[in-house]
């Protein structure tokens, strides 16, 4: 079994979904978002951020994180923005020490839409299809959940030695 | 006396400088560089990042923290790349109860330098003249000790009440 956390970062609401994959099959745990107050400075939003991850990380011991690459906004303000928010969603797994992978919004409705332009109406419905049963908590968690459930299907792929193979594509690509 | 942090934020240096503060009396502490390896994956270098800045806090004690603020720069993808940096960089203090502020990269020019766009060159030379005898690690720890004399002598101005009374620009605006 294999716990996936997917990250859905963004300075006012972060989401976070989590998933277990045995052989194959996924499993809702759980979801939800992490809030930052407006009216404090960054650096205490950041914290606020870095603090909610950290407790869902504490709850729910995942083995591996998924975060969605951002979409690098034309607005170069709201760029530097979410890119803050961002570091300290990448953080909060990689302080735990556990792996992360990134992966494109295309590739995220790709995998769970089966169209790389879906909206998110169609994404939230789709999460709910693949997680019969599972409440989720608004728009935010459910990118995350999307997130995670890309890369347990990657990870799938990878079990079964199909990403070796050539016969299906990787994970989205690392920053260095 | 009040034990300043400066920081330059930069994914693959990140520049740090301690200044103390008594009585509009400044003294240089230490400075230094806390690197990432490019090898890695983002998330492991902003890891390394964390526990490099959250070693120079432990092992200092600054009471405030001042974080330049980024240029926003006309490449979006070096934009995130640096707003993920700075995350971390406002999270260190954030997350050990230092209040943080920030300052445009020309507010701490003005403040050090006298100009608004002084070069690199200009600004380290004004550093070690202000902070006589410290020896300094690179233009990022230059950079560092320079957001720490601006933010000292922002405060020795709010100490004598004369932001308050109109009469002296406060400190770079705080996002929200």
């Amino acid at each position: 079994m294999v716990r996936v956390l997917g990250i859905d970062p963004g300075l006012q609401r972060t989401g976070w979904g989590i998933i277990d994959l045995t052989d194959n099959h996924m499993r809702h745990v759980a979801n939800g978002v992490v809030t930052s107050t407006q009216s404090l400075t960054l650096a205490e939003r950041l914290d606020q951020l870095h603090t909610g991850l950290m407790e869902v990380i504490e709850t729910w011991t995942p083995d591996e994180a998924a975060v969605e690459e951002t979409f690098v906004n034309k607005n170069p303000v709201s760029t530097l923005k979410l890119g803050q928010a961002r570091g300290v969603a990448l953080l909060a797994p990689a302080r735990s020490g556990i792996p992360v992978t990134e992966y494109t919004p295309n590739a995220v409705k790709k995998t769970v839409v089966g169209a790389g332009h879906a909206g998110k109406q169609q994404v939230e419905m789709m999460v709910s299809t693949l997680l019969p049963g599972c409440q989720i908590h608004g728009a935010d968690a459910a990118d995350a959940l999307a997130v995670a459930i890309c890369h347990a299907q990657h990870a799938g792929t990878r079990a079964l030695g199909l990403i070796g193979a050539g016969i299906t594509a990787g994970p989205g690509r690392k920053y260095r």
